[in-house]
């Protein structure tokens, strides 16, 4: 099972390899991270995406919360919570194919930044469904380059 | 000056805490990050938005691109690029500011994905100049939580 695990850590020095390498030590991959200044600058937030046996997980999180610079350690699976990530798209067109591309985008949550003769840059905010729906849709095209932020959660 | 360096590496165990290891063993405090999967899912991207002395920085790039799983490193501030990072804040409200929260919101490019009696969450995605902007017109009220993914860019 996928498990979104959200560490409130202080804003040091070497605290993320720190925390990135407990995971890796561990044997999990971290399939997506993101990590940002929290309403305090002095502290961070990592939501970290990882997959793997809950057991491990479970002693993962617990040498999490030893380490001296991380303050919070949250499951957001264990709660109700909203999920969303943000990704860019630049999706290669022509003349053929730029018409269905634009309209696969309006009838989806995502909007067209730039339009070019020769591409679109595209955005998505929304929870994994939709990206997939998509990213799914705009699979037969050429996608030149996709960045991730990575999932963010929140309790609700 | 902040850069925002796009690493380009193998989605392998541990490569994460190398990365981000080597810019906290220069004395770069990495003040974003966000890492995820590329169109090809052997590969993920991170976006690591750092401030520092140039001169050092050009030898931690040169550095990260000896590493065997590292395989391109950009620095797009030497790039046309789009700049975007996806925010959600949790404000608390109460009868008296309620309204007042929401007309901010809704003046701004944000919006609200969930508004209760108490707690108003907004979601922004946005450059850094208008989530700033945002920020400031809600530090008056009670910011219970913020998330950020980190900034993401694309080359235009």
């Amino acid at each position: 099972m996928k498990h979104i695990i959200s560490v409130l850590v202080e804003n040091k020095f070497g605290v993320l390899a720190r925390v990135s390498g407990l995971f890796s030590a561990r044997g999990f991959n971290i399939s997506s991270l993101a990590v940002g200044e929290t309403e305090d600058p002095a502290i961070s937030r990592m939501t970290i995406i990882v997959k793997g046996d809950d057991k491990i997980l479970e002693q993962v999180k617990k040498q999490l919360n030893k380490l001296i610079d991380v303050i919070i350690v949250k499951d957001y699976i264990e709660k109700e919570h909203i999920d969303r990530e943000l990704i860019l798209f630049k999706v290669n067109i022509n003349k053929q194919n730029r018409d269905k591309v634009i309209k696969i985008v309006e009838e989806s949550p995502a909007h067209a930044l730039k339009i070019r003769t020769d591409s679109i840059i595209v955005e998505i905010v929304e929870g994994q469904d939709e990206i997939d729906k998509l990213l799914n849709a705009l699979k037969r095209f050429e996608i030149k380059e996709m960045v991730r932020t990575g999932r963010i959660a929140m309790e609700l």
